[in-house]
């Protein structure tokens, strides 16, 4: 059977924190790349492009997002492909994956197309991309709640007051410093260090995460892309 | 840019409940569609076909599972979008949906190149459709246990018995009945009724879910899937 005129592209919500000016809480941000052509032309989108013919999915979705914002995420999973008939003028197929960067990585320089966007406070997206960044914070909320998911937006080794404002931004809400210490610390998914944060605070501990823990959301897809190991 | 060579199917799969002969306890089945043409023929493969060209991807989902087995789920999910170059001698990206149906449904009569499989003892199936249903238990595993993803394999209404047989046969374990009565009275989501099943045993209270509780699960997307009102 032939079918004709369905198209099939990759896009990716890639997911980064950012603490802006004076405010040392951080929020969570996303890269979009403003559109050169119609349809939806100098509108935002998500960073894409179309699958190659002989291209696996991952590939693919890592391939458009560095060739569209230079990013190269460790981690990236599939997030659900988008396909109503009317989603765009000619007949797309989007399958979207979506992948986080630590801050200190989605703050060089991006080409001059690409921006970055609080994750609330979007404007109007092209196509039904507005309705594709939603569905990939819903799924990033739930998600954190029981993986390890915060450590693609840290370092190897972080305080546990860093690790709550991961969770603070990722949920936008505030939570109580002394029960956040002893989830965590009972979750045995953290490794403490002999090292400690200085600064202008007491001396914070850090911690790592214990990669020994087996997390239930990896599944059995021999294809969980690990482009690179994690970082 | 053209795109050449590259076609979408959709698949579906769709669990029930199997009681087999002298043996009360249920296990976990579902339908396979023997191919009758190149490639993989006489292979059985998940219900699915093409996509069509003004068709959304749910709706392909349910036309191409009833066309093929003549099953009409009331709720369907997007599972996974498979796309990997050499999953098939021709390039195919498949969209695959889940979905559950009752016992009483799945036994109806079904056309007579379709077979009911125990889901953990499978043939070697056309393309890379064990790994798709090894996915899809997977999921089903891990979403029984949040959700009240059960009531697609039951009746409005049903004694804790039999609702602790449905999370047996997904989980392929035993459970503690009165560790399981507490657990589920303590969740919230089932409300008694005052009927009783009857038969050789005790009488056994029925229950109902709740459906003003929600579910983390659901998710924002509008095109969640609900063809027809839950039944």
């Amino acid at each position: 059977m032939t079918q004709t005129g369905i198209r099939l592209a990759v896009s990716t919500v890639i997911f980064s924190l950012r603490r802006h000016g004076g405010d040392t809480r951080p929020t969570v941000v996303l890269p979009l790349v403003r559109r050169t052509r119609d349809p939806h032309e100098g509108r935002w989108a998500l960073p894409g492009g179309w699958l190659g013919a002989e291209e696996n999915l991952e590939v693919a979705a890592s391939r458009t997002l560095r060739e569209t914002t230079d990013l190269s995420p460790s981690y990236l999973e599939q997030l659900y492909a988008f396909g109503d008939a009317d989603r765009s003028p000619s007949r797309v197929v989007s399958i979207v994956y979506w992948a986080l960067v630590r801050e200190d990585i989605s703050r060089t320089a991006s080409p001059h197309n690409v921006a970055w966007f609080d994750a609330t406070a979007l404007p109007r997206l092209a196509f039904d991309h507005n309705q594709i960044v939603e569905y990939a914070l819903w799924r990033l909320r739930n998600k954190v709640g029981y993986s390890r998911i915060a450590h693609g937006l840290l370092d190897d080794e972080f305080s546990l007051a860093e690790l709550r404002e991961v969770y603070e931004a990722i949920l936008d809400r505030r939570l109580d410093p002394a029960n956040f210490r002893r989830q965590v610390e009972n979750s045995g998914t953290l490794i403490p260090t002999e090292a400690f944060r200085t600064g202008s605070h007491r001396p914070a501990r850090l911690y790592r995460y214990n990669h020994d823990v087996e997390l239930a959301d990896r599944g059995p897809l021999p294809h969980r892309v690990f482009l690179k190991e994690p970082s």
